[in-house]
């Protein structure tokens, strides 16, 4: 495999540095981060400038105006990054916090403690606000982070990066605790996947395509941020208003983000009576429904939904639409093409409701409830790196709990085991 | 890559099972481990017989006798192992309590429910023990299991299963929450790797050369039963009687584990007087001492320890000894070469206490005991797959727990995101 010393040098500085963030009081957190906030603010234009050049690359080489438009920085957007940087001060700090207590009968009091993971790896795609995002996540949690953005992105991180480790200086976070991986050759990346010795955790962020490619080539353990085919059932006994208003929150709200639901189940016993006013009302919102059997024959017009359709997250103002027997057949439908990510039952029937809950394997389930809620913010933790599906160490919203690990204290006076 | 039919259709049949295993209350989970206790006690003989066919392929292929040991099963081991199924009996079900549970402004109760992972994958080495040990704790926490054994445990491994499955038949438990891969083939090792639509998490059993082996390989997650390089430091305030009886009980009491101590610190201050004497005792107890350059100058006749010494799990009566100017040192010390397990000061120096406790980065850091607690039964666990040296999901024993993930229930009556 072809070496890069750029990045061993700066995976061992920043693992280094992780010794150090690792034992800061939340005081020095919390300064850093202001200074950081205070610094990328101040020198916002600086920003916007280096942005400007890489979104004129990106045009250039032809690259699509709705991934341009989520690579090119306004003056309102570094508001928006700056104002995340303060959000993540306000927040608790994890670190030091005590899951589990206890002392066993030979006098061994042993305490279950949040700590750090270390260092943490961040591979991640075309938005540059990830770069602040990440790095005041990963600092206020205890970590340091080694960052791998994109090739198109390549100048606004680094002037971002630059200035959060200038803002550093000042501080007793050492500046190391960030570093960017600046060699866009993609074996870079791959020889980043296999630095066990320095990075504790990787965590990919972008499409199915670089989370796929992570999971294959690392060894490093991982947290994967994943898709979200998320499906609503409206079970016969649903309150039939409250169904069509959480359906058109989960489809219409945003359409373009994980928790959105991509695929509508309806009990046959609505088929008749709520679906083609349902139909109406999403095709009033713009959105493009593609149904079963069933739906096109009580809906005509409606576009036939394929095999792929039920698979698919469309990410858009698109939704399949299929009608089923009953709470079984809507579970084994999301069994057989959810991702494990948000699926919703609208119902008033108790046994069902408790069915839906206990069989369905999703990262969260809820209950008369738009799916839409699946978000460190609107969960009350504040900000999050992303929703994880995976099941492994954190499933939904990845807050600052969930970027630490835990180590055992045991304090005992002379005890041995017999 | 070659196919592998058995492996896919007891995968895909196993995944099907572990869907009612998820849900099964705790009685029903209960009954079914004393009837597999039951079936393997009563027919022991029949366990024990292909056992030895197994023993005397192993000793005709020249296997060394520790580890026909580890294969070879006796009667009184085989009252071991029902034990054991009884104890995983007896303890509490993790599936369906709650870590937390909280309500938003909006009205939205959420709560994170314990759940289990689905399918776990086992891959061992020689014990048959094993067979029966992950199944009793993989179903206690509502999993279903698929084992793959090694090639000189196979027929004592095909009948245990037999006879597990055989006493499900007449319970709730489905039979196929538990198979075994009997393909001997090492390409049928890879080919599970890459079950990730089946195979919820990998658990890899066995020395550092399987574990890296499955890290390498899986796409799947993996909980890594890890290394023991452990240390104990012997500050210049530690009550010394207690430090030599800690120092005893940690490299003596059972050499051959992972938490045994591998490496003793001593501060220089004790150089003179505590060290020479502490040798003496350790040589008394059979144990083969290699030493720094200070220790050799103050017990003469040590070994030299040699850098290699010091990343060493000897898991046998060898002890490196190295004296340190102070905690900072020790701390040093174990950083570099340590792996992350169990890590001991004994003191009375409240501020290098906490220095150390805070610094060490492993699993369990221990003032004034002997590492030989890290483990389930120790911790009050009451059993586990073993101890833990990653940092993702779970780090020390792998209890009943640690073999469940969380999905959040979230309950509204008609919530919209804004």
């Amino acid at each position: 495999m072809k070496e890069f010393p750029e990045l061993i040098e700066k995976a061992k500085a920043a693992k280094t540095a992780s010794r150090k963030t690792a034992l800061l009081r939340t005081d020095a957190k919390n300064e850093a981060l202001e200074a950081v906030a205070e610094v990328l603010w101040e020198n916002r234009e600086s920003v916007l400038s280096q942005n400007r050049i890489d979104v004129a690359a990106a045009r250039e080489a032809g690259m699509k105006e709705s991934l341009v438009d989520r690579l090119e920085l306004t003056e309102k957007k570094m508001k928006g990054v700056v104002e995340g940087v303060r959000m993540v001060k306000a927040l608790a700090d994890p670190v030091g916090s005590s899951d589990a207590a206890w002392t066993r009968p030979n006098g061994l009091r042993i305490t279950q403690v949040r700590v750090p993971f270390g260092l943490i790896g961040i591979i991640y795609e075309s938005r540059p606000n990830v770069t602040v995002d990440t790095f005041a996540l990963a600092l206020k949690s205890g970590n340091a982070i080694l960052l791998r953005g994109s090739r198109s992105a390549i100048n606004t991180n680094r002037e971002l990066v630059a200035l959060i480790r200038r803002a550093l200086e000042k501080t007793e976070v050492p500046v190391d605790a960030v570093a960017l991986v600046e060699s866009m050759d993609r074996e870079a990346v791959d020889a980043m996947l296999t630095l066990k010795e320095y990075i504790d955790l990787v965590i990919p962020r972008g499409g199915r395509g670089l989370i796929d490619m992570v999971v294959e080539k690392t060894i490093i353990p991982v947290i994967e941020t994943g898709v979200g085919n998320c499906h609503v059932f409206v079970d016969a006994s649903a309150d039939l208003e409250t169904a069509k208003r959480i359906v058109i929150n989960a489809k219409c709200q945003r359409p373009g983000v994980c928790n959105a639901m991509e695929t509508l189940l309806v009990h046959a016993a609505l088929a008749e009576g709520f679906l083609p006013g349902m139909v109406r009302l999403l095709e009033e919102n713009g959105v493009e429904v593609r149904g079963c059997k069933k739906t096109r024959e009580v809906a005509p017009g409606v576009k036939e939904a394929t095999e792929e359709d039920w698979g698919t997250e469309y990410l858009d103002l698109i939704l399949a639409v299929r009608v089923v027997p009953g709470v079984e057949e809507a579970i084994s439908h999301i069994t057989k093409y959810g991702s494990g990510h948000s699926e919703a039952i609208l119902s008033n029937d108790h046994a069902n409701i408790r069915r839906f809950m206990s069989e369905v394997d999703a990262a969260a389930v809820y209950v008369n409830a738009s799916t839409r809620f699946t978000d460190g913010g609107e969960f009350g933790f504040g900000a999050e790196m992303g929703i994880s599906t995976q099941k492994l160490h954190v499933r939904g919203p990845v807050g600052l709990k969930e970027l630490t690990t835990s180590k055992y204290m045991i304090c005992g006076d002379g005890q041995i085991r017999e």
